[in-house]
């Protein structure tokens, strides 16, 4: 039962810095997803919080009545489920390929993704390169893949947390992006609504990721975990280098392959992309799974190595519609990228390499926008190794020449070559949990 | 020629404490005054603003720019023209009262007025208690009128300053009302839009005026007088007592009464009030003629005693087609309340005495309320003033006895009686030019 409040109050309570209680909260977002309150009253509200934020039960509240504006996914027959998230970044492959692992190692995996914008890709987009590949699925269908093969990667329901959907596009119009307890709701609101009693949150820092500093990254990783728990889940959140893209690709179709041969063949993956995933799942096993580090390690690399996680791969692959006998889409120009000078690799400029994929046409400046997911870029070298002149650095992958000839200068100028030594960047830089 | 923006860069910089230029000032109002710019985004930057702040030259641009939304009045052939504003009181009726005395003395006054909202009641409805009265008047017929007699009193065209009216009503429904940047653009576009070289203000403060403390009035009258001057016109700000109701009356035809009573026999009239209307005039002919603020007030003094500014009032109700024949509405009930302490006033509860004559009828608490002239309050004692035990201390002009009944209760309430001395309040507390 909502009483009714007078919603210039609670506005102006949050504009003179007080705390807004879980009724308030509660009557803000019931009546904001309803349409009884309107956007400029939403705005005002979420501009006063961008300037005064919110504390931890604030935000949990907030969270949790996100959650509930919508259909909740009742998950209560996979006791030991977890769900994974990643904050993005350029590359991240990372799903397609610790899903299959978590649940060849038996954890439960009914994982809700979204699309790419910006930059950074999206999971279902990587998915849909695949002919025939369906992330559209009934919570009946949804339910019986995780029963039959322990895992399941599809679109968010249209009715997940409405609330989140109306914020997120108003924050995007009135400047409240960038503001932590709304970043951390609308993460966390579609994760409590997913129905898991476990999260994994692979928080990405650095010139690729959102979050450009590891005091931010640190700082959404604690909340995430602190709103998990006061929510009534358990979490862990990893805080990781995006510093450079992750692994050898980046672009749809190029990912998917990579993912896979990863699969298939561990010892010959870029070995930075293969330790984040037996990290990640090793963190999603020992949470989910009751079990110490070293042991939820064991099982990870158990499940990859084996090749149950390929199995479950190719089953979850199969089951979603994808034909996996067909060919990837290839790009018609392939072209290489050569070293013109010696040295090392001092840093990469992550971010512009990701929006140099989406001008390829790989990914979306706006909602609407189609893909292309043929095109893309191979990256040969990682920050801190040495560059030979005449060595192929990198592969554009593009609709045609002129705009793989565009592409090469791009990447050039993002790879900043150098004389000094650099240290490799730590792959994991925290773990809250 | 505006060139086109990104809003959220717009609202970004506000948001971060950032000075918006008057390009982005007038890119942001002349957008959302067309439509183009939604009520979510100016919320945002309303909220923005409250919280960040605007300094003098964002403050004049977004006044002027304001003004320029709409028409805007040519008073040219005016040069000496005076406009006057008040910030609004309990029983303030002294336009009706400076208005014709500023006439008299030679100084045109074309006022454009609102409507009361609230505690604090509207000229144009005080004025249209005068059966026949019109406060709708043409441009045209505004010019002519004070051209014979040298001022008018109406009300806002529609197409005045629409951008302060959506802002208002935006401001009003996003806890964003109580901003001085805001609430000085509100007040100063309006009569930028009125075309008076000079204008006269009366910034209200105490227990029945929006600001209740001194420095909050100060700080408003010194922003009204540097936005009028970044504006290029004149202007002089007089902070003055709002601690009890202006004169004996508060209620539209009461007010009416008592003011046009002032006009005809000065001598008689409630002290406080017929010195604050002198002193109001004085530094508006003083303003206008550019005298010394002596020779104002002799001028003013002279105008009020010769019955000049009574002969002004008389023929501005007749060109503006009111009945002075007529005898002003009469509520059916009038009752008297006692006093059965004895002592000395303390102080009043002013605004409860503007929102007691609101619930009698007299006032509105939506703009869409209808008003019953005749209803109101006398109040025959001031602060400072001994109280006789049966001593008549106000009546109440009622609809029905239960009205009247309930209402005298309430009086006795506002009217703090006790034994210690109280000083007078000072009458004008500071001003500014």
């Amino acid at each position: 039962m909502l009483i009714a409040m007078h919603v210039p109050e609670i506005i102006a309570k949050k504009r003179d810095g007080g705390a807004l209680s879980s009724d308030e909260i509660a009557f803000f977002i019931d009546g904001y997803t309803r349409g009884t309150i309107p956007d400029y009253q939403a705005a005002a509200l979420l501009m006063a919080i961008y300037l005064r934020g919110m504390d931890t039960a604030e935000t949990a509240a907030l969270t949790a009545e996100m959650a509930r504006s919508g259909q909740q996914l009742d998950l209560s027959e996979f006791p030991g489920a977890l769900d994974k998230h990643s904050t993005g970044g350029v590359g991240d492959k990372t799903s397609l390929i610790v899903v299959p692992i978590l649940a060849a190692a038996g954890v439960p995996v009914c994982k809700m993704s979204g699309r790419g914008l910006g930059h950074t890709g999206g999971t279902l987009d990587k998915l849909e390169a695949i002919r025939g590949f369906s992330v559209e699925r009934s919570t009946e269908q949804m339910l019986a893949q995780v029963r039959a093969i322990g895992a399941c990667i599809v679109g968010q329901t249209a009715t997940l947390a409405p609330a989140d959907k109306k914020l997120y596009a108003l924050r995007d119009a009135t400047a409240t992006v960038a503001c932590l307890p709304l970043i951390v709701s609308s993460i966390l609101s579609k994760k409590l609504a997913g129905g898991a009693p476990a999260f994994l949150f692979d928080v990405k820092v650095g010139s690729g990721a959102l979050m450009k500093t590891e005091a931010e990254a640190v700082a959404l990783a604690e909340a995430l975990v602190a709103g998990s728990v006061a929510n009534g889940r358990r979490a862990t959140a990893l805080v990781t280098d995006m510093s450079q893209p992750l692994g050898r690709t980046i672009g749809n179709a190029l990912e998917v392959q990579e993912a896979s041969a990863l699969l298939a063949n561990p010892a010959q993956a870029e070995p930075r992309l293969r330790e984040l995933c037996l990290v990640l799942a090793a963190h999603g096993i020992a949470l989910a799974q009751g079990v110490a580090l070293e042991e939820g390690r064991r099982r990870a690399q158990s499940a990859l190595e084996s090749g149950a996680a390929r199995r479950v791969w190719e089953a979850l692959v199969a089951t979603q519609g994808g034909e996996s006998k067909t060919p990837l889409p290839q790009a018609l120009h392939i072209e290489p990228i050569v070293a013109t000078e010696v040295g090392y690799l001092q840093r990469i400029d992550t971010q512009a390499l990701g929006e140099l994929v989406v001008r390829l046409g790989g990914g979306r400046v706006r909602k609407e926008d189609a893909i292309d997911p043929s095109v893309g870029l191979e990256l040969f070298i990682k920050v801190g190794e040495p560059v030979a002149l005449g060595q192929t650095l990198a592969r554009v992958h593009a609709r045609d020449a002129e705009a793989a000839q565009a592409a090469q200068a791009e990447v050039i100028a993002a790879l900043e070559i150098g004389r000094s030594l650099v240290r490799v960047p730590t792959l994991v830089l925290d773990c809250i949990n």
